[in-house]
């Protein structure tokens, strides 16, 4: 495969054009790709010499059958989605870097990831960049977790790369790794024709059920075009979490879980129960009645988030980098201590938009809408 | 009071500015104010020689009692809110005309205003303007009427106006008014001294139990400040009315209304019940369980309207201007026939972003969000 290989101008015109912005943090310095520019995505980082690739965006499908139809020409893999948070891990330098989405360094992820698998993976295959989604409970970035994980977090690595490489290993080389080096798998359910329309229904009701969040359809051909695809009752506990902080929500986040929530039922055949219409409405009203009572003690909304480090140094690191990176969002420390052997870091994120609307709203102010 | 007099001047740079155009339609010709600019208010209509301004925007408070305390320093006129839809009515020339919220002509509310009230006030008063509320669920406009109001539309008074005058008449001026020309009127709770606020909740909590929209404070005071505050249960209403069409709804919409159904309950201590959780559950789903029939049966999403008019003349020239200021939403006769001496016109909605949405989805589109 063709090497990516960006040179001085190219990088010039990105930093000019502020696609690009040179960010140094805890002694890394690196280029950080803020916005797509000419080719190469957001996220995308230069580091220690190499280049990392951002995590492409998958669209989503919403009719299964139809949406495999149009969008797949051979046979698919399918593995299950983890709602959670999507980080590269490599190794630079002998030293472990987790990037998220948007190309920011992960203290959390670096510090937590030889909880997950044996980190030597990278004296081995020292170009290797795991993709992979942390979720659970006890994360910093989330307001909520897959409901299968009771406590902290768990790691899943779902697509492997090179660097200096845009595309992914192949699945049976990505599938093939994973098991040499023992590494935590998003759970693969198999290789589907597409005519197998059914026994994939029935993965997505299975994962239904347990309120899991859907799956990753993968092409099995050089082009390995994706689309993912989700079930309906993940969407009441997204809508119960965002609903806390529903001001500070983009907009289109409470229409469109309900419209996937809707296009799953009807193509699953579904009814809308009582029971499930009821959890629809309680999941609106629980989280803003909660939000109002925060108003009511302490005038502004805030939500703790709690996540366990095997350095100090890391937590600090977290939420140094919380502080730089978030905004109108106020970050802060409620404690770092010691509790079974980790550093457990509680710290409050402030909704801005919740704090301030809300606090107005119940001084007697006007809302003209 | 002060006449408001527009020199050729001031018109021409509105013009120039964009923020007014002439406008002509079934023989009148106006300028019409399509943006507020340097102080004359969007919706103000300079026609036959008079000035005609525009309705103000009314404040919303969400919490009663702090929104009296802040918003309030006299006693308080507490009249019902009707759910419809805005309009000002007088005569020029002989002509009986009715002005929408925005400056348009509405020829639905012109042709049967005399249905409700005996329009020869205009020739006892010829300055005069009402300003009313046009409701119910043969409408040509809103999604929705108050569910007390069965069939085809009724008018409510709520304020009176004289052209080229920028203030309301006083209240008592209205009421006095209102009963001489035996006008219909919106519902007047009396007039309530700020401390009176146990009495002030009872009237929304009648008013929340029969599903009705909720209550204009005006200040029984020379600046006759207003606020608007709505009861919970109506927001039900509003999101089921506006599920079936959600994506071309305003992203706030379904927030604001969430948002004002918790405030209210919270103020009034009301729990949010099973069935009441059931109720907001079922409000987001079956629109848009039925706006998925529709794109099955007709690959489109369509509302019908329906709505009664005196002279066929009317119907077509309200058809027409729907047809002109109707933007991307798509417009289409469905009948126009007489029917118990009223010519009745049935007429199409067509949403463009439901149908293109949902249509693309269902032939397996990706969505990137």
């Amino acid at each position: 495969m063709e090497n990516i290989h960006l040179d001085a101008d190219f990088i010039e015109q990105a930093l000019q054009s502020k696609r690009a912005v040179y960010t140094e943090f805890d002694g890394l310095r690196y280029l950080q790709f803020t916005s797509n520019f000419k080719g190469i995505r957001r996220g995308t980082a230069v580091i220690g010499g190499v280049v990392v690739v951002g995590y492409p965006s998958i669209g989503r499908v919403l009719s299964l059958q139809s949406g495999l139809q149009a969008q797949f020409q051979q046979p698919i893999w399918l593995e299950e989605k983890i709602d959670g948070f999507n980080v590269r891990i490599f190794k630079i330098d002998n030293t472990l870097v987790a990037l998220t989405r948007g190309g920011f360094l992960c203290p959390f992820s670096a510090d937590r990831a030889s909880d997950f698998f044996d980190t030597s993976v990278f004296d081995e295959e020292p170009d290797l960049v795991l993709c992979a989604e942390v979720a659970g409970p006890d994360n910093p970035y989330m307001d909520s977790g897959p409901p299968f994980i009771e406590e902290d977090v768990r790691l899943f690595v779902f697509d492997m790369a090179r660097f200096n490489q845009e595309r992914f290993l192949p699945q049976q080389e990505k599938l093939h790794l994973l098991e040499k080096y023992r590494l935590p798998g998003a759970r693969v359910f198999g290789r589907f024709e597409l005519q197998q329309l059914p026994e994939i229904k029935t993965v997505l009701l299975q994962l239904n059920e347990e309120f899991r969040e859907g799956v990753v359809f993968k092409e099995d051909s050089q082009r390995n075009h994706r689309a993912k695809y989700t079930t309906a009752n993940v969407n009441i506990l997204d809508i119960q979490a965002g609903a806390y902080a529903m001001l500070d929500y983009p907009p289109e986040y409470f229409k469109n879980r309900i419209l996937r929530l809707v296009m799953f039922m009807d193509e699953q055949g579904l009814a809308a129960t009582e029971d499930l219409r009821q959890q629809i409405g309680a999941a609106y009203v629980n989280g803003l009645f909660e939000a109002i009572e925060q108003i009511h003690a302490h005038h502004k909304v805030v939500r703790t988030f709690r996540c366990r480090f095997n350095q100090r140094d890391s937590a600090q690191n977290l939420l140094k980098r919380l502080q730089q990176t978030s905004g109108h969002v106020q970050i802060t420390l409620r404690h770092l201590t010691e509790e079974n052997n980790y550093w457990l870091l509680e710290f409050d994120r402030q909704y801005p938009k919740s704090s301030g609307t809300l606090s107005s709203l119940f001084s007697g102010g006007l809302m003209f809408d």
